[in-house]
């Protein structure tokens, strides 16, 4: 452990202070990541662009200018970095994304969203890669095995849970928001077991035990992970509840949470889980216990500064992605023979586009059958709008691509090189051209969409916004919670029509009012304050 | 610059999830990091102690801890790292305590910190060096070179304004808070100025020539740096306030803000200046435009994230180098005699001492003698307070020294070793025991503290903080700035009777009224912006 703590720390020596070239490219980073909100900003009234897009096309274009200033001659300009991504990066993201999600819906289908989740990335990773071995076994690229199949299949049934984030809204299409946000983060933690499992387990001969023991391995890791998140964000809403009581401080509290959540996710990796999953559930509890026992600046805060992070996470990994595919290093192999790797590259597309297919239909179709509400069947529609959004890849993606068909960023073997340059040629033009046709698909799929589904499908309460302290207003504060019933709401009479999906719902609002709020707080549960913001903005409201 | 990005990016490589004792300690760190909060807070009503002392304690028992499991066999448990500290660690720190310092106190008294940060700093970097050299050369410690004993003063010349910010407070004592640490910010950058000074210039004959370059060099390095820092401060306050005019985003601008910032400060490094003070008035312009461009909910967002982010890294340096104190490799050299690194500490403490109350004394009656007012004047007591608030060495000391007396963490020179674990002991023992002493020096020299200074030497208005939107009511809305004497208030009568010293502000509040606030924003020349939440309070309120 000594060991440990010095490896780490002579490794974190990131930059030397006299390596200018370091602070050079510190600064063109930081000037570019600025550039990207700025121009993303002017283009906002662009329908085809947003910060995503800038920040891939300043990277691409950035690391154009680079490769010729260069004359061609460094073949490493930006190294993908698995750990910068899945340590530093990846953390806040998916963090905010369950601190911010509407916890009503997403539990509400959580079932669906776990078949999705779970059973059809496993159909997707079994298309993608009996695909890939019959395609690719009579094409000349290179001495591929029957492990780097199945790690193709694993690599390319991740999606891309921050495109999805972009691609619909929240407050347009709950439904189908939390179904493929949801089906993501699931989907995320399915593609790393699957991938780690894939480089553990014999793969020369497969029987019915190793697959129960995968299917074991896999129930158990989902399991643990989840209530590690729980556990964790119990912890942080217990310690403020006890710590802060009657003498708030914002800077800690925050301080608190953000490091508990982050304590959370490298827990998880400690315990070779799957952090993602653990850190987004450790989101959702934090924002139904903790938030709300901390004063209202520290909400406003946590609320944003969450936000910022997430939001500066997202575009830093759209510009490294969109720089790193410069990287002259394994085009080199593919020019020899472009063709191959354009065939490569349609045919892993055109095996994304079937293996999502083969799932997402079949699938809403059995979830459609335990589901008596014709409101909360999930119509043809919607099925293709799951379909698409799902169909972006991402920096997972890459991540697991560099780490089965690289060393530290470097490649040799042509077959590996083909691999990596389809896979960046693959996650590009998933993000830009099917993310680009997402909106306007969407929008002829579901016109109504926002009626429909902001009055039916999402049983929010009609938040008297206009109460609550200003501040509060665009959002979190009304948030629908698991606990909103308690609240009487306007939509309550609707409610009861569609009672029998919600008796799990009931009993566990009965059990979250009775023993969980007492003890770790929640709305509605923190002791008065004196002093404290509410009660100032509620005696200057009087 | 191709090859910096791929060295630069290949080095952010910081620890593998492969790597599993990288994890472990990242949690092990994270997890002392949230401890630190929870008993600092714990220990709060000990007026003895806080976050900082109990981080630097339970550094020390990590450290110990690690040593025994260890069997004493790990050399290295924790590595200073230079460039962590910073790179990472120091530029939240500064730019908060920029954006939160009161600015009128401290251009009220800018010639006075002026003169107490450079020319003070030198006379304390004499008397050190002098005094090194003549004890030290009698002492059996190795051999030290004529730079070995100026780098000895410049390090021992760097106070560590991280300390003195929670020495005194700055609505007690507005006076004293803001001629301490705006004198620790300028020292910290007369100290690195000479300490690179000393390691370039050839010091063997130092004539008068090199003494007026040194001094030129050093004045255009502090006009370069507040420059730089302005610039990039009014060009955020400007992108802001074109850009979002009417369509503000909260995660964006908090965004922007925090990049332009870091931005700031690596550009200073990028040419060669003194990153703290450009990052340090970039904050100061920051929080006088920037901060009044932004939506509400920015406002409380950037306040509250700044101060929580440096709340974070000052524990962290603190952890950080009670961890490191414990590295065993110096101690080793020091061991076979005790008694001689003790009294180098001893020595190097007592230099301290009296080269700070040899600049201190006399400058505060040089200050005085421009002082027509007496209210405006430093008494004695408050000379002795301002002397011993600015005994603490700390992170940048370390950070020198280990620059200075080591390769990469690593001595082999018993003369070096030595330098080393004093400069750990001075540090130690400043920060803990001059530390402490000060609350209570401060208690019994100025006990009158509060109403003396609130009212006579603070002139801020008595804010109506009950009238303002209740989040903000700690603190930035009601802080005083340069044009808060636009606003009619109970003390400007009083504030009439003092008039010399205020020519220059008055002249200031003119062109900042004419000429900034129309281009950069600022209090009172936003443009109203329809369902801002400035408006749907005031609503509320009516």
């Amino acid at each position: 452990m000594g060991f440990g703590l010095g490896y780490l720390l002579a490794k974190t020596d990131i930059i030397s202070t006299s390596d200018h070239s370091s602070v050079v490219s510190i600064n063109l980073f930081i000037a570019l990541l600025c550039a990207c909100i700025v121009i993303g900003r002017l283009l906002e009234e662009n329908r085809w662009m947003n910060e995503s897009i800038t920040a891939l096309a300043i990277g691409l274009c950035t690391g154009i200018v680079i490769l010729l200033t260069s004359g061609g001659k460094s073949s490493h300009l930006l190294v993908f970095s698995e750990d910068l991504f899945f340590i530093y990066l990846l953390p806040p993201i998916i963090f905010n994304a369950g601190f911010q999600v509407k916890k009503k819906q997403f539990f509400r289908n959580f079932m669906t969203i776990m078949l999705f989740g779970a059973i059809g990335s496993l159909i997707s990773f079994a298309i993608i890669s009996f695909g890939a071995m019959n395609f690719f076994k009579k094409m000349n690229i290179g001495a591929l095995e029957i492990g780097d199949y199945m790690a193709i299949g694993a690599i390319f049934s991740a999606t891309d849970s921050v495109c999805t984030l972009q691609v619909l809204n929240q407050d347009e299409t709950p439904l189908l928001y939390s179904l493929v946000f949801g089906e993501g983060v699931v989907n995320d933690a399915t593609s790393v077991v699957l991938f780690n499992a894939i480089q553990r387990f014999d793969l020369s001969h497969i029987n019915s035990s190793i697959l129960l023991q995968f299917v074991g391995n896999f129930l158990h890791l989902f399991f643990t992970s989840t209530v590690l998140g729980v556990v964790t964000g119990l912890l942080s809403a217990y310690i403020i509840k006890k710590l802060y009581f009657g003498r708030h401080s914002t800077d800690r509290e925050v301080a608190l949470m953000m490091l508990m959540a982050y304590l959370s996710y490298m827990l998880a990796e400690l315990f070779y889980l799957s952090a993602i999953l653990t850190v987004f559930f450790c989101g959702i509890v934090m924002s139904h216990y903790t938030w709300h026992n901390v004063t209202e600046s520290s909400r406003v805060t946590a609320k944003h500064a969450f936000a910022t992070l997430s939001f500066v996470c997202e575009i830093f990994i759209f510009l490294y992605v969109g720089m790193d595919a410069m990287d002259i290093e394994k085009w080199r192999f593919v020019s020899d023979s472009p063709g191959t790797s354009v065939r490569v590259s349609l045919i892993l597309m055109g095996l994304v586009l079937v293996g999502r297919a083969a799932f997402v239909f079949p699938l809403s179709f059995l979830s459609n059958l335990t589901k008596k509400s014709p409101y909360d069947r999930i119509g043809i529609k919607q099925q293709v709008t799951v379909w698409w959004a799902g169909l972006m890849r991402g920096a997972v993606s890459m991540a697991l691509a560099y780490n089965k068909f690289t060393r530290a960023g470097h490649t040799k073997l042509r077959g590996n090189a083909i691999m990596i340059t389809s896979t960046i040629t693959v996650v590009l033009f998933s993000t830009v051209v099917f993310r680009l046709m997402a909106k306007p698909l969407v929008r002829v799929l579901l016109p109504s969409t926002k009626q429909l589904f902001s009055s039916m499908l999402s049983s929010e309460p009609t938040t008297p916004k206009s109460f609550t302290v200003p501040l509060l207003s665009n959002g979190h504060n009304s948030e629908p919670d698991l606990a909103s019933y308690s609240v009487p709401c306007p939509t309550s009479l609707r409610m009861l029509l569609s009672t029998p999906s919600h008796t799990v719902h009931n009993y566990w609002r009965k059990f979250d009012n009775t023993f969980m709020r007492p003890v770790f707080g929640g709305r509605g549960f923190v002791p008065f304050v004196a002093g404290s913001p509410i009660e100032q903005s509620a005696h200057q409201l009087q």
